[in-house]
């Protein structure tokens, strides 16, 4: 992970901050799938909260109803019940079920409901069962821990090989604060709200009109820089919550605190982006594309997104073929307005660097040294308009079969 | 094909018109493939000339020099040369290149080159070598015939696996006139422009005004209501050339002829349309998704084609698995204005139809049948909103295995 002057990435998750404990089981949403699906987050005291959820005009119910809960308190909240295996959307009676879900936990931790953010991945258009979460929710308030981030990240994974968490300590307005998050991918994945499921804390005390700034902002260069495979999906949510435990002055307006805790949520952001670009559904590899010399960070922005969602230039990737004409042909795709008569293309790996473009025509290259750096896991696709001095980053996988087999038969 | 009263499908492709000639050979412009590279074809008479072309920012040189002599002539042609396994474009020579290739054909026709149309098609990037072009134009030309078409369209094709030609024969301006065509998929295809070269001939005497109408107005619910891969390639063309060889008076105005040309150019570019989704790069399936009871006829062609756009869905379609929630999540997913709350949603294909989705909302339905439709080569995904009239059909094909082979490694 690359570092930043005066953060250090610490362990702990969701759990890294002071107050947050949280726990994770299986409660047998689906009984063929041996693994957590129900997780709980808790704060020890009540949080401001920002969120930010799908563009999708298709809205899960787990969505309807916290953003009824975030209205109805005025932005706070306590704690996140989550599932897997079922998205609980699309279905008669989701929005009670939701609701249901909240009250169940609420009632376990003697809390109100209203103050439970709901949240579910999985399998669109069938019915939740709540016998089960009722069953475990016993079990699962007693088991909460200041170290169970594990047990819960583990239980909003659908298709992800690995657990996506981060955390990072900090000092802002003279204390020592911490962010930690956890995200899930690895499919639906695409610019608009880039991600399905993600849960960040933190101690700081920070006004929720504030953390909603900060999120608005680093999720427009981070998640939503994100593409797997085009799809977004009905579910997305991205949730901070501050609890204020490490007791600094509130953080209320714009100057050095809160540029603190900017930078601190997009290293978090960036972690987690990284990783579920490179957990992408069946990917080999990682993909990240920065645009550079651009007229203004939305051309970066687009043009960078755009490379990295070619499913053409995907493939290429993962065959390890330096077809860069498919990137010049992505940058012509984006949607801005821009000369392409001056842009250089390299590729890059930790294997080295090899310019395949200038000026928008090809340049003489080593098949082999290509080759060198193509099968390395994380490729580097660096694009230069020289028209312009904004730039922009976006990250994706290639496109393989495991893409094709894991998406071809998804409910079974 | 479907049936339309009135026309009759011919033979012929772009010969079945009167007064068209073409050929084609394998000029070695790839040592390795051993197939038809460079085609001609050319009309007995100067044509009217219409034209259409890619939106992609970065624009293959012969695409320029078309248009340049498209421009110089005010829309008058006489002869097509294309060649494939090279786009001629992002190199240093492209357009002196392009243009030597209409000189060529030119000087074996005894016509201008300004008179030629010139397109490319093949890896992107690399220089031309204009000397298996010239050494191969005197035989091409001397090989022009009144139905080579076979010969021409398997000089276009790239990873297509089999050859588009569709040719109708109708009766317009009170004389039997005849519009044939064909075209090259098969990946790089995506809704702005969704092809990448189709040629269309025929002998109706209609205005340069008049066939540029028709034209934009069927690409809209034709080719650009296509989607492979979502990649937009940097030379696509369609081009529409009439000789009048008819004889009939010529088509002026909007009015009973010109609907009868412009339904014939309808009927050969939806045919075409299908036959391009059904070769899609690795497709095992034609997937054709038709929105109805949309508000508006532009709602009801973005609903289409996101669905058909979808990766998820793709996969689905080929692991043969009734997902309809990822339809109802590409539905929420169309860039457009309206409610996701009454959608229906059935499949079907030649076994039968399934209702799976009433007012948004899942119904039960059995596997087994679903089975049974989705085994199918062709399937119907019918989306009604129920808030409207209008009604658009996109077409697409599944994701595979094979599409991923075939782009892992295009240029070897």
């Amino acid at each position: 992970m690359k570092n930043f002057d005066g953060y250090l990435y610490v362990d702990g998750g969701v759990c890294a901050a002071k107050g947050f404990q949280a726990n994770g089981l299986n409660c047998g949403l689906n009984q063929k799938k041996e693994k957590n699906d129900l997780c709980l987050l808790v704060s020890d005291t009540v949080c401001d909260v920002a969120a930010v959820y799908t563009q999708n005009k298709v809205k899960g119910a787990p969505i309807l109803v916290t953003k009824k809960h975030l209205f109805a308190t005025g932005g706070k909240g306590r704690a996140v019940i989550a599932n897997s295996k079922n998205a609980n959307t699309c279905n008669r009676d989701g929005e009670e079920k939701a609701e249901r879900m909240c009250e169940l936990a609420a009632d376990a931790l003697g809390i109100s409901a209203e103050e439970v953010i709901v949240a579910s991945t999985g399998v669109i258009g069938q019915i939740l069962p709540i016998e089960p979460i009722q069953a475990a929710m016993p079990k699962l308030a007693e088991g909460l821990s200041y170290n169970g981030n594990d047990k819960a990240v583990q239980a909003i994974m659908t298709t992800d090989t690995v657990a996506k968490q981060v955390a990072v300590e900090f000092t802002a307005a003279g204390k020592k604060v911490r962010i930690g998050g956890m995200a899930k991918g690895s499919g639906m994945i695409h610019p608009n709200m880039a991600t399905t499921l993600n849960f960040i804390t933190t101690d700081l005390a920070i006004t929720a009109e504030m953390m909603q700034k900060a999120l608005k902002e680093v999720v427009s260069i981070t998640y939503n820089c994100l593409s797997i495979d085009g799809d977004t999906s009905t579910n997305d949510m991205v949730c901070v919550m501050a609890n204020g435990m490490a007791q600094n002055q509130i953080v209320a307006e714009e100057g050095e605190s809160y540029q603190a805790f900017r930078q601190g949520l997009y290293i978090v952001m960036m972690n987690l982006t990284r990783m579920l670009a490179k957990d992408g559904e069946g990917a080999s590899k990682l993909v990240e594309c920065t645009c550079s010399g651009a007229p203004d960070l939305d051309t970066a922005v687009a043009v960078a997104k755009s490379v990295i969602g070619s499913p053409l230039l995907k493939c290429a990737m993962f065959g390890e073929d330096a077809n860069w004409g498919r990137i010049l042909c992505a940058v012509g795709n984006a949607k801005a307005e821009f000369s392409v008569d001056q842009v250089d293309v390299d590729l890059a790996s930790s294997a080295g660097v090899l310019p395949v473009c200038r000026n928008g025509s090809g340049v003489a290259f080593s098949e082999e040294y290509a080759k060198e750096i193509l099968k390395e896991d994380e490729i580097q696709i660096l694009i230069d308009l020289k028209q312009g001095a904004e730039q922009a980053t976006a990250w994706g996988c290639d496109l393989t079969y495991d893409y094709v087999k894991i998406n071809g038969d998804y409910r079974s």
